[in-house]
């Protein structure tokens, strides 16, 4: 994905405060805090950092205020991606273009590790002084509700089972597994500014357009991707026989359809008062059209 | 653990309180759910919960400003025995007498439930609105400090190492692993009645001997334990050749350790106020002294 100066900025500064806060835990046991470094740092294109602080910029907010929540949604995804893939889940050893976590450090330090991080998210929302104190517990609720039963970890239920298997079934598990946290993401923007709940609700509809787009991509890519370019296995849908949006309704429908939520997402951004050349507007297009 | 009527009705009124809770995640998937419930209901001494809650009680708060923090510490050790017992942990098969959560849902869904116990917790935590913002949060940070790598997660990690052989090292282990979240039990307490740092003091005191002594008792248990009574496999340490404190300091020295650390919590509880004949004495002393 392609990124202009503003959102290359707002990737060196969660990076730093990912670093800050992972830094903070020392502890005893030094295998862990490695395998947590690991996962957080210095990979991933950190989609749902840049979604808070863009929000946050495009409603007038300063990013110091919404860093903890940027940082700690990135801490859950990270933690995410190390027990998604275990031996138990998906048993995928190749993650951001290195073995995955337990691939590096082993399956019980990977397992502590994604729990570390998942606890160290809520740490870090809790450690946000910046903005009133009503406002953090509700972006505290809303991540907690989107990570578990009822948004990422459901979504994770429904995908291990396969049962999700007509359009109207992936969109359903997609907007628990991944468009959850997206969503979240956006709205903690909106929170570290104390949006009104007319604006939560455009961003509301922008978050769940790109949520879809996303995966949309993400499964036109598993089929089309190159596989050093993404730095994963490539087709390991198709390998096991999974069902996705590209499968389903084949690429040139899912492609049309990944365009028309982009439009969908674009559209709820002008409602919102975002212009074309805004950096916000431009990492849309990327996002639900990128090539890795 | 014999137990009187004031801690049966605390442990009822918790188990209310986690059924409620977990109940509003309903979800698309309902084997995680299951899980959950299967894993945090019905069973288990609620240790935990019962210390927030009589700690709330001897410092004059009322028991439904901490239900939130009682439950959701119980969801934090739920958790935690979840994952503990995978395979690629401590591959325990049985928990609280029946099969553990992954010899009844499978990994993968156990692994799920785990997680989502985990964040069930925080938001759990989150919610609580009767008592100042201020203090749920700091309530938060306490749990989650407790629960990461510079506590639970942490222990763990040493623990499934190997790495701590001499008393003092599978001291600091023990105040990670179990430690932490026994005196973040008491913390909660004080915190749900606003308690000053003299107060908090003194109730670390308590909390650290007692966690000590409760993790020695276990130690002595799993050699001298009766296997029925305990619900899980006995002399597990042993055939593992795990190092404990009663393998390190023999059964005798262990037990004369379990009571010296006893009476410090004891003498604590009496500098904060507590009469012998308050139930939270009585139940320290069956705490530090249990058959099961």
């Amino acid at each position: 994905m392609a990124m202009n100066s503003l959102q290359k900025m707002y990737i060196e500064m969660v990076e730093k405060a990912l670093d800050r806060y992972v830094s903070r835990q020392r502890c005893n046991d030094d295998h862990v805090l490695e395998a947590m470094r690991y996962a957080v740092l210095g990979g991933g294109k950190r989609v749902r950092a840049l979604l808070v602080l863009n929000f946050n910029r495009v409603l007038g907010g300063a990013a110091n205020d919404a860093m903890e929540f940027a940082a700690a949604i990135e801490m859950v995804h990270a933690y995410s991606l190390i027990h998604d893939d275990l031996p138990c889940m998906d048993d995928d050893d190749m993650r951001r273009g290195k073995p995955s976590c337990h691939k590096a450090f082993g399956e019980a330090v990977a397992l502590l590790a994604g729990d570390g991080l998942l606890t160290l998210a809520f740490e870090t929302m809790a450690r946000n002084t910046s903005i009133p104190q009503e406002a953090v517990l509700e972006g505290l609720r809303q991540l907690a509700a989107a990570a578990g039963p009822r948004g990422m970890v459901g979504g994770q239920a429904i995908d291990i089972e396969g049962s999700a298997q007509s359009v109207d079934e992936l969109t359903g598990m997609c907007l628990m597994k991944t468009g959850a946290l997206i969503k979240c993401a956006v709205r903690l923007g909106c929170i570290s500014v104390g949006a009104s709940e007319d604006i939560m609700a455009q961003a509301d509809i922008y978050a769940d357009a790109i949520g879809l787009a996303f995966q949309i991509r993400d499964d036109i890519l598993d089929i089309i991707g190159d596989e050093i370019e993404l730095g994963k296995s490539v087709g390991s849908d198709q390998s096991n026989q999974k069902t996705t949006f590209a499968t389903v309704l084949g690429l040139e429908k899912a492609q049309h359809l990944n365009e028309r939520l982009t439009q969908t997402a674009l559209d709820a951004l002008t409602q919102l008062g975002v212009e074309q050349d805004d950096p916000l507007y431009e990492m849309t297009i990327e996002l639900c059209n990128r090539k890795k």
